[in-house]
């Protein structure tokens, strides 16, 4: 494909013709706020109906000052004639519909303000460049004129700062770990901020995206000696955010769901720092589909408790085994797969059924994600199968998975 | 603005200078596949080592069958001897950092392959059109060469579908309602479909998003004079999938939450259909943090408990409250608002306690989203200072609100 993508500043543009397709391009040059000038020998749709169009055959007089020129009266002969004696008079021609006559195309535009996204596929497939249009037309902020005119006037001051509020926290919930299951709203507060604060299990797609200019803190590395404390990255929280910064605490999954948003965003709150709280797609749910597993289920299972296997330092919560007794709903267990073994032991030691149904998924949303179906009596052989990290679904709906769709790997022990 | 997006289709780019803003321009140039000469008197960029430049000073002469010219070389008598020149010789001029002297401008561009999409503020602020254009670099599908010369080849048929699998069903977790809170696995895929049918509270946020020639069918509404039965939905799915098309089915919310997912996808599994289920963000996780709740909170709760209080043809649904008697998980209820008078009785009944905190987020992901806390015992009345849908949130880490940061309007009882 040889076409360079460029924003051409016409002085004054010519549309020849008054019909459909001349309708369409006068569109697009009125909203690039160019001057158009039109000449047609009649007018033969309504669009045109209260435009001052020039009602002559046309003829190379016409052209005058006018830079560009576009052919959309269908007329060959004259795309020809225009093209032969574009150099001379130094304009750029488009001929609609009659590519060699092209010294440019015109492309699928999203426009806000003073904001202008254009899409094309060289002529590959209009369709194709309409649904890119759609999916960037959904992703762009809808900002206002006020907007603009305010980051050209801080550019002009030379602040390139374009993002409101900073001096600012944003606990985003970065999902399982693809791009494709963050959401909207996490992809844009990911693009805006200048430091990030990073949680284990985030991901490189996802932290990929980060600005090359932010500064990357990944908090669950050893740091010296030791792991950053919880009041560590508080502290630290505080203080980016206090020197003026957008600081983004990039967290995995959804941050309610084992998120410790409550120790980061309580006190941020009560230093006066603003923070938005931003949910992600959990592994929970993510790992139930994925299996093929319905969490809930009518008749086998009316509701889904999320727990989760490990404390902190490195504790085994076991708290909810005793539940698994009847219990009429599907129990999701977080960070479960290094405590397998001593899951069974608890649960023969407290007298719950060996048979209720379980499954691991683990490596959940990367080509490496495994699913392993059995019952909770052989969770050790299970985990032989699969690798950590993992959840844990225990009930009666993972018994029925092989009637469901998965992604990934999947193993039904007999 | 009036500037007019558009691609070029240069025959031959010349570009003077080869210093460090030159390299910038060439690389643009070769990613667009137009053949590009360089002239120069020295190389003052290492990026020019291996390419072939000519090394002479400037004049007019080296323009000849160039039809762009890029002046690189920062000399600004030059810049003004080639705009004079430009129109007689017939070639577009960009001159770099002189906006005066440009006939266009460069734009921000993403490619992948034949697609190529470009940004442009009009000069309003280069960091802004970074960001915007890093947004859409994460949501554009990263094709293979072979994709697009297959929709090319597809075209030129006739055909103009440009989706793989089609005879497919995908259910769709829609999220909360609003754009931002969808996922971009959940975009795309919205984006893709020829028909959808759409669950209640999907939003309309969400399904104008749909394309135009999508089949909409709104599957929550009366039809003639009576609902949609599950069993009529699941042959609709299968009849549509079966004509081959791409058929959506549009769930608020997860759909591995209260979903239905398993009713849906195992009946199509077992007719050969192939579907694909696409998680969403929760109104279970994103009313908690709305609310500013906590639902895993370190001392006071080990876990998240979701249930729904709305069963089958609007049956109550009170399994769930005889556990929290010394519950030590918060409880989140979907579908609570209309049944606050019947939770309450049902808890005076088995004795328990009314003082457990308490709340409900109502409109989660509206302009109307409304928050009141209080505790078990004062449903109704806080029933009354918000309205349908709502969640409902039970436990301790409810009377920890205050501290947290919140969205929307919130009521906090004395």
């Amino acid at each position: 494909m040889n076409i360079l993508p460029v924003a051409l500043t016409p002085k004054r543009v010519l549309l020849i013709g008054a019909g459909k397709s001349a309708a369409l391009k006068a569109k697009n040059v009125y909203e690039s706020d160019c001057v158009l000038s039109i000449v047609a020998k009649e007018i033969k749709d309504d669009y045109f109906k209260n435009k001052e169009v020039t009602k002559e055959t046309f003829s190379l007089s016409h052209i005058k000052e006018h830079d560009v020129v576009i052919n959309a009266s269908g007329d060959e002969d004259l795309s020809k004639l225009l093209w032969e004696n574009r150099k001379r008079q130094g304009f750029l021609l488009n001929c609609v519909d009659m590519p060699k006559y092209c010294d440019f195309y015109f492309q699928a535009v999203v426009k806000n303000h003073d904001l202008c996204v254009s899409v094309s596929t060289g002529g590959a497939s209009p369709k194709y460049a309409q649904f890119i249009r759609a999916l960037i037309s959904a992703v762009l902020p809808k900002q206002s004129k006020k907007f603009y005119e305010n980051i050209k006037a801080k550019r002009e001051r030379g602040d390139t700062n374009i993002h409101q509020n900073s001096g600012k926290v944003l606990l985003i919930g970065c999902g399982t770990g693809s791009v494709d299951n963050l959401t909207i709203k996490a992809l844009k507060a990911l693009n805006s901020i200048d430091i990030a604060m990073i949680d284990a299990l985030t991901g490189d797609e996802v932290t990929n995206l980060l600005p090359k200019e932010c500064k990357k803190i990944d908090v669950s590395k050893q740091k010296g000696c030791h792991k950053f404390s919880q009041d560590e990255i508080n502290e630290m929280l505080l203080r980016y955010a206090k020197e003026g910064f957008r600081v983004g605490r990039l967290k995995s999954g959804d941050p309610a769901v084992f998120g410790r948003v409550f120790e980061e965003a309580s006190f941020l709150t009560q230093e006066g720092i603003h923070v938005e709280m931003i949910n992600g797609v959990s592994s929970a749910f993510a790992g139930c589909l994925a299996g093929g597993i319905a969490p809930t289920l009518r008749g086998l299972s009316a509701g889904a408790l999320i727990v989760s296997a490990h404390l902190k330092e490195s504790r085994f919560n076991d708290d909810w085994i005793e539940l698994l007794k009847n219990f009429p709903y599907t129990v999701i267990v977080l960070m479960a797969y290094s405590f397998a073994n001593k899951i069974v032991q608890k649960a023969k030691e407290t007298g719950v059924s060996l048979d209720i149904p379980a499954a691991f998924v683990s490596k959940i949303d990367s080509k490496e994600q495994t699913t392993v179906i059995g019952t909770l009596g052989r969770l050790e052989e299970m985990a032989k199968l699969c690798d950590k990290p993992a959840i844990l679904i225990i009930g009666k709906s993972a018994a029925e998975a092989a009637k469901m769709p998965h992604s990934g790997k999947r193993v039904i022990l007999e």
